[in-house]
């Protein structure tokens, strides 16, 4: 058991049972989640508000170890794993766990950064309102995380990123300072947005200890739809079709491509193909009614109808009732599953200008298919929002890790020059953490760098707050 | 006229037709447009494009000159007027006015900085799309002005600020850089948030030149509704009321105080009272239909049957045509103009979290009324986003310039103050610019100013890019 001033400090500060140091007690908070990253720390300290953590950053400070901020710890990106060095200390925001507040009338709940997206949901509900960010991982995941990632999901369409669900923050700065700008405000100029600048920062430039969040009115009902198309392009202009007939009611609009159902199948025997005959694509359609599910299903009737006229849709199912509502989204839940029962895969979480999604498709997967021969292509995602998993499996029968261990770099990059070529995003709602830092240094032009170094060294200036992280 | 070597630089970078030092030429970029703010400068520089821009703020750089940027000089916190000593430049962005693309199935528009509001509207419009920023300036302020103001308006309930309207900067730095981030993207998680730390920055950390703006799906219907109400609480549970039943599709909220209807009468006899009998508050509802005209009526009348059963509205109009909606947004946007007919006032542009705005009223109110009796109360706004024009009149028939010079100081610091306690903003729409800067450093915790400082130090280390605003 590592025993220095600083840990004694920390012991002091929030009690020595809050200071962990046995391996079998910090193992969890030192491998991410997907297991890709394994570092070390001289602790896991687990304050149980923001005073406790403002009054260890103090500490950090004047004994110069780094911190590294940690939710749920289901970051996809390394953000939130120590380094391998034992020298930085792991701060659990988890025992901030309080609901601080609810505000119907303001659709605002106040909660501290531990507190569990799922719980977040549950008391949103009992208060007649809705919290809409939704994700694989939201029964573990923080919303401290959420906001330091700006977390996306299925949501976003309507409702927005993480981002654009927050209106205030509580902050400890790099300095150990508290910051309160927990406003319930909808409009507020008066000076920078700080806020924004938190979100999204992985934990780099101060701890998010507490956040005030938007909620919305909870639909009266929600319906959901399949469509099948022959291509990306006809689900393009289908969107653009949905969207001009249900306008803010569409609150999902997510792409599957054949053999993403195919592998559903082939893993999963309960989920069956939703239609009679193949289709090259297939659209998961949501929409979030304030009237009625009977107004929703008329609606969807109306738009497949046109859709089908104008042939932008081959083939369309209404979901009946909740429970095969519940069956279309798992489907496309079921995905991601399906793809690990496969076998190792290249994952990329990319996104494009919506219009440019057909184009970045034909030609990608072209250029993934000469460098890697027979190589199958995984794709789904959020089309509403231009974000697509684009995830390449080894050809039918070849060993996952060696094709990964040939083709992994090669295919990155032929990925990642076609997301840069179509002005798009190399990580569009797992952040950088330790995954991507190089590549986003290499895409980005040299003055956003710089600018966002300057950011960096103005706010934390002995680079105790994740360091390592975001900017190398 | 004056000439120097930064005016010669500057006259061979962007041709000395653009570079204005005759008092005739410049008196119009010298003086807001409330008449309020009165600078001086060296000149008046007028830029065709992003390069001729970044050209001059390196000339800037070279020679230590002060820039001041201005779009259509309707800001109502002197943000774009140079200060009184001369030395600065007022950089004005109204040349940049090209329209560089849009793209509907990406529900995007690119516009330069000196686009006129109202024109992004009519490209929005031909592309049969909808461009929702709405404010009274929208015939002559640019584009690049409410982005670094971060224009409010009447669609922000359903759309958001400029902030949420915008996915991405083309900015010019204080270095004379010039920073692509035009990205067209509703996901992008690479780093910290710089578009959100130049919007709403008033110009004092670079130039905007160039935006990548959303656009939403055009409304099949917009239709408008005033409802009679006894208090701002009725109207509070109204509104929780109208987002259950309308959800998404309510898009205008606005509260206007049965003094403020009076005013508009006295001053503009075509304008009659909506309703027979005198109410305490009147509330502009406005939806915006995907479906139809018809539909919209019916949720409309439907909601106010539930009202008046709940008794939480005492009488209530839908309108029957588009011009009667037309006519009901009249009443609305003849208070400002009542007000001014009515003689000098004193105002304030503050926010409350919506939940508390009856008794933020209630409260200063009484302490105003206490203060200087017999003040008339004009108080309406945008009750959906918790953001109120709150303005004081002097009493009927006392002079208002005397008025004014006793009471704006102890008014001021009344409202201020309560909202401060209600813990609103004291500038909700309109910016800090140098109008209230010292009260913004007042309310906010010294820990934000100096994160404030330290990014404006990081960013603008000479201090050049419109100094004295936001921050002094």
């Amino acid at each position: 058991m590592t025993d220095n001033a600083f840990l004694t400090a920390c012991r002091d500060a929030i009690g020595a049972s809050h200071v962990l140091t046995d391996p079998h007690d910090t193992a969890p908070y030192l491998t991410d989640w997907r297991r890709r990253y394994n570092g070390a720390a001289c602790a896991v300290l687990c304050p149980a508000n923001a005073d406790e953590t403002a009054a260890l950053v103090k500490l950090a400070v004047a004994h110069r170890i780094a911190l590294v901020p940690q939710g749920g710890n289901t970051g996809l990106a390394g953000g939130a794993t120590p380094d391998a060095s034992g020298a930085q200390a792991v701060l659990s925001l988890r025992r901030l766990n309080r609901v601080r507040d609810i505000d119907p009338h303001n659709n605002t709940i106040t909660v501290e950064a531990g507190v569990i997206l799922a719980d977040v949901h549950k008391h949103a509900e009992a208060a007649g309102r809705l919290f809409p960010l939704s994700l694989a991982a939201e029964g573990s995941c923080t919303i401290g995380g959420n906001l330091s990632t700006n977390a996306g999901g299925t949501g976003v369409l309507r409702y927005g990123n993480t981002r654009e669900l927050c209106l205030g923050l509580e902050v400890v700065t790099p300095q150990g300072e508290l910051w309160d700008g927990l406003r319930g405000l909808r409009k507020d100029n008066t000076g920078y947005d700080l806020r924004d600048l938190f979100i999204g920062a992985e934990g780099t430039l101060g701890v998010i200890t507490a956040a005030v969040l938007k909620l919305h009115p909870q639909p009266a009902a929600r319906v959901t739809a399949l469509a099948a198309l022959a291509s990306p392009h006809a689900a393009l202009d289908f969107l653009a079709l949905a969207q001009r007939v249900a306008g803010p009611l569409l609150t999902g609009f997510e792409l599957m491509s054949d053999f993403c159902l195919r592998l559903v199948g082939r893993h999963f025997e309960q989920m069956r193909y939703p239609f009679a005959e193949p289709h090259a694509q297939v659209v998961l359609l949501e929409l979030s009614d304030s009237e009625s599910e009977a107004h929703a299903r008329t609606l969807f009737e109306s738009m497949m109808e046109t859709a089908l006229e104008q042939g932008l849709v081959e083939d369309a199912v209404v979901a009946e009732n909740l429970a095969q509502s519940r069956a279309f989204w798992n489907l496309r839940e079921h995905i991601p599953l399906a793809q690990a029962e496969e076998g190792l895969n290249i994952k990329h979480d990319i996104a494009v200008p919506i219009s440019r999604i057909g184009h970045f498709i034909e030609t990608t997967d072209a250029a993934v298919a000469q460098a890697a021969p027979g190589a199958r292509m995984v794709t789904f995602g959020h089309l509403g929002d231009g974000n697509l998993h684009y995830n390449v499996q080894a050809p039918e029968g070849v060993d996952a890790n060696a094709f990964l261990k040939q083709y992994q770099g090669p295919i990155n990059q032929i990925v990642y020059d076609s997301v840069h070529a179509h002005r798009g995003s190399i990580s569009a709602e797992h952040g950088l953490g330790q995954l991507k830092i190089d590549e986003a240094a290499h895409y980005k032009q040299d003055v956003e760098v710089r600018m966002m170094r300057a950011i960096k060294a103005a706010l934390d200036p002995l680079n105790l707050m994740n360091p390592g992280k975001v900017l190398r």
